[in-house]
C-alpha cells in the first residue's frame, strides 16, 4: 500500500549532468579531489573546501554559522557539498548557476578562504607536482594552470560526491524492506503533507525560492535586488539530512524534528502532531547514502618546491 | 664504498614500543582514528587533530606556527604526527613523556582546541555509535566513555601512523638502488659531519635535548625551569621531512637548504658548501615513506544523537 508513493520520487542517477565544456575525467576528478583537500588555496593556508565541507561529517561542518578565515563568520550555514552536482543552483540564494561558478566564490571571500585568484595560481604553479597534474587533466590547454581551471577541477570531484545505496535509494530500486514501516509511513506523509512540493527530484530539491524569513538575511533579494525576491531561499536538497545539522540557511534549527515541524507551518501553515514528526524523521534518516571510497582516501598533496 | 654507513642507522620497525597499560588493539585504532578526525574534541567543533596535523599534507599543518581557536597562536611549530609513536619524549620541549600524556595538551590548549575533558566527554556520550565504539575498544572498563581512554584511542591510532617503504628504509634493508647517488652521498655526510650524533635511532631522533637559541622560547626550561636548561630543545625526528617545512619550534627556516645549513653551523660550527648541503638535502629527501590507506581513509563521524 507505499508503492504508489514510489513515482513521486526520482532515484539518485550515478552521475549529475555534465557540463558540455567541462567534460567529467578521471584525470580532472584526481586533481580536483587534491585541490578540495589542500589548505593552500586560503590565503592563511590552513583553511580547505574540506575545512567547510568535511568528508568525515556528511559534507558540511555541523557548525551553527561557518568560520573561516580570521575566524570570521559570513553568517550562514555550509549546506554538503555531497550530491551538490544535482542541484539546479548553487548557495541557499542561488547567486551560482554551476559548480564552477559557486567554487570561485569561497576562495576569494574574506570571511572564508580570502584568497585571490592570482595568489591561488602563483601557489601552484610553484608545485611542480601540480602543473603536472594540470598538464593532463587539461591537455589542450597552452597554459593549464589557471583559475578557471582550478574551478573546473573542483567541480569535477565535486559531481563524483555522490551518496548511492542510501536505504530510501535501495527501496526504491525495488528493495521492499530497505525502510521500516515507519519511514514508510513518513514517506506517505512527506507526499501528503506537501513537502514533495518543494523538495522533489533526485536530490529533494525543485531548484526554487521560496520564502523564508528567519532573520534579517533577504536572501535571494541580495543577488536580484528585485523587491519580489526579499526572504526568498532556493529549497536545499535533502540528501543526507539527517548528518547535516544545524539547519536552515541560518542554521537556526538545532534538530531535524525542529526543521520538519518549522517546515510545516511556515510552508505549509500545518502543525504536525509528534508522532507525524517522528515519521517523517525516520523517512529523512533514510536518505542516508554511502560515500564513495575513492572521494573518502586522502590524497597525498605534494610539498612546494624549495 | 657507501655500505658500511648503513650500521650507523636503524631501519624503521613496524611498529613503535607499546605501552602495557595501553595495548594497541584494532577497536582502540579504529576509534582513534574517527576521534583524529572529529572537531568536535574542540570547543569550536571546527578543529581536529587533522586540521594542525593533517595526513594530507604530511603530518603537519604547513604553517610557521599554527592556528588554533579564536585564529590564535602558541608560537610553535606543529610537528608531524607520522611515526610520533617512536619519539622518547613528545613535545619540542619534551614535557609530555608518551603520546597518551601529550594527546590532553592541544585538546585543552586555549591556542588549540579549547575543551575541557567534561565538554569532549559530555560530547561523546551524546552520540550513540562512540559510546558503543568505547565499549569495544575499552570492553573491561564500566565506564569507558573517559578522557583518559579518549588519549589512550589516539595514542594507539598514532602508533599506527607509521610511514614504511621510504626510499632509504629500502636501501637499508637491501634494496641497493633505492638511492640515487647524490642521496648515498648525503647519507655519507650526514654521518661523518656528525648530524648523526643527535639525529640517531629509527626515526633519526636522539630523543634528547640540545641547545637552540632562536627567539626568546626557552624551551625545556620551560618545563623544568632549571637554568641549565635553557633554550635547549629535543631533536626531533627527520622521516618525512621534506614535507614539513617550514622547519625549527618556531618555522623560522623556510627551506631544508636552510635548516641544514642552520644546523651545521649552531650545532656543529661548520659551514657546508652548497654541495655538500644539496647532498645533504637529497639524502634528507630518501625519508619519504608511504602513509598506510587505512590512516588516509576519512572515518565516517557519526552525528550527535538528536
Ligand atoms: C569557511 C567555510 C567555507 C569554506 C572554506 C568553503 N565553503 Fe562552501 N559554503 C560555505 C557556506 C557558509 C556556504 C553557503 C553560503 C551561501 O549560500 O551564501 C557554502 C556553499 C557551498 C556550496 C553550495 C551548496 C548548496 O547547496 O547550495 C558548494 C557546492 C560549496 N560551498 C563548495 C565549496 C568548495 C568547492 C569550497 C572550496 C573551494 C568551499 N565550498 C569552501 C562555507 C565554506
Ligand atoms: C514551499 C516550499 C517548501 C515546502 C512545501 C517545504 N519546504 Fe522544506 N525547505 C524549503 C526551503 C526554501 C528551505 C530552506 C529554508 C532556509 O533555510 O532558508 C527548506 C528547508 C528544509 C529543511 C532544512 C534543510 C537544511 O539542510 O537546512 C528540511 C529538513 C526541510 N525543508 C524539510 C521539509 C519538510 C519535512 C517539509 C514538509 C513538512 C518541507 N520541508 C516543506 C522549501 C519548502
Ligand atoms: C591548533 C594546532 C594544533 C592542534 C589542533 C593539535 N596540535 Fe599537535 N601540535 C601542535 C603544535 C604547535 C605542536 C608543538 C607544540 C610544542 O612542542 O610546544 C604539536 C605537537 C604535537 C605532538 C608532538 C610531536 C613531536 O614531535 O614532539 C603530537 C604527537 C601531537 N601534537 C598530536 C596531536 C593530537 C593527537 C592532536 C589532537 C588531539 C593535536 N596534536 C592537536 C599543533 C596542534
Ligand atoms: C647537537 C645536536 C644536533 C646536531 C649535531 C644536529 N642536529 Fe639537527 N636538530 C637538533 C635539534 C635540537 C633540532 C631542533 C631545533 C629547534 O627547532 O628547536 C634540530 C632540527 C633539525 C632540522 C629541522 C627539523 C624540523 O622538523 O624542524 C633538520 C632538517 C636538522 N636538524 C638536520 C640536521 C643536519 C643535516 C645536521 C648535520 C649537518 C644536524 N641536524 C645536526 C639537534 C641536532
Ligand atoms: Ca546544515
Ligand atoms: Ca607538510
Ligand atoms: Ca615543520
Ligand atoms: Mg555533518
Amino acid at each position: 500500500e507505499y508503492s504508489k508513493y514510489k513515482r513521486y520520487f526520482t532515484p539518485l542517477p550515478t552521475l549529475p549532468p555534465i557540463p558540455a565544456d567541462n567534460p567529467l575525467t578521471p584525470e580532472k576528478v584526481k586533481l580536483g579531489k587534491m585541490l578540495y583537500y589542500d589548505p593552500r588555496l586560503s590565503r592563511s593556508k590552513i583553511i580547505s573546501c574540506n575545512t567547510c565541507h568535511n568528508i568525515a561529517l556528511g559534507g558540511d561542518d555541523n557548525v551553527k554559522t561557518s568560520i573561516g578565515h580570521g575566524w570570521k563568520t559570513g553568517g550562514r550555514n555550509a549546506p554538503t557539498t555531497l550530491n551538490s552536482g544535482f542541484l539546479k543552483v548553487q548557495f541557499w540564494d542561488g547567486r551560482a548557476p554551476t559548480l564552477e561558478e559557486q567554487t570561485k566564490g569561497p576562495i576569494q571571500a574574506h570571511v572564508e578562504m580570502n584568497a585571490t585568484p592570482e595568489l591561488v595560481v602563483r601557489r601552484l604553479k610553484a608545485i611542480p607536482e601540480y602543473v603536472e597534474l594540470f598538464k593532463k587533466a587539461f591537455p589542450n590547454d597552452p597554459d593549464p594552470v589557471n583559475f578557471e581551471n582550478v574551478a573546473k577541477a573542483i567541480a569535477a570531484f565535486e559531481r563524483t560526491l555522490n551518496t548511492p545505496n542510501s536505504p530510501f535509494q535501495r527501496y526504491l530500486l525495488g528493495e521492499e524492506n530497505a525502510l521500516t514501516k515507519e519511514q514508510k509511513e513518513g514517506m506517505k506523509l512527506f507526499v501528503e503533507k506537501g513537502c514533495i512540493a518543494c523538495h522533489n527530484g533526485p536530490v529533494l530539491s525543485d531548484g526554487r525560492f521560496h520564502k523564508f524569513k528567519s532573520n534579517n538575511d533577504t536572501g535571494r533579494f541580495r543577488v536580484t535586488k528585485n523587491p519580489k525576491d526579499k526572504y526568498l531561499f532556493r529549497t536545499p536538497q535533502l540528501l543526507n539530512v539527517a548528518l547535516t545539522a544545524p539547519y536552515f540557511h541560518d542554521g537556526s534549527a538545532k534538530t531535524l524534528e525542529e526543521a520538519i515541524r518549522h517546515m510545516a507551518e511556515q510552508e505549509l501553515g500545518q502543525k504536525l502532531s509528534m508522532e507525524e514528526v517522528r515519521k517523517i524523521k525516520a523517512f529523512l534518516e533514510s536518505l542516508t547514502g554511502e560515500i564513495p571510497l575513492e572521494a573518502r582516501t586522502v590524497p597525498i598533496l605534494p610539498p612546494e618546491r624549495q
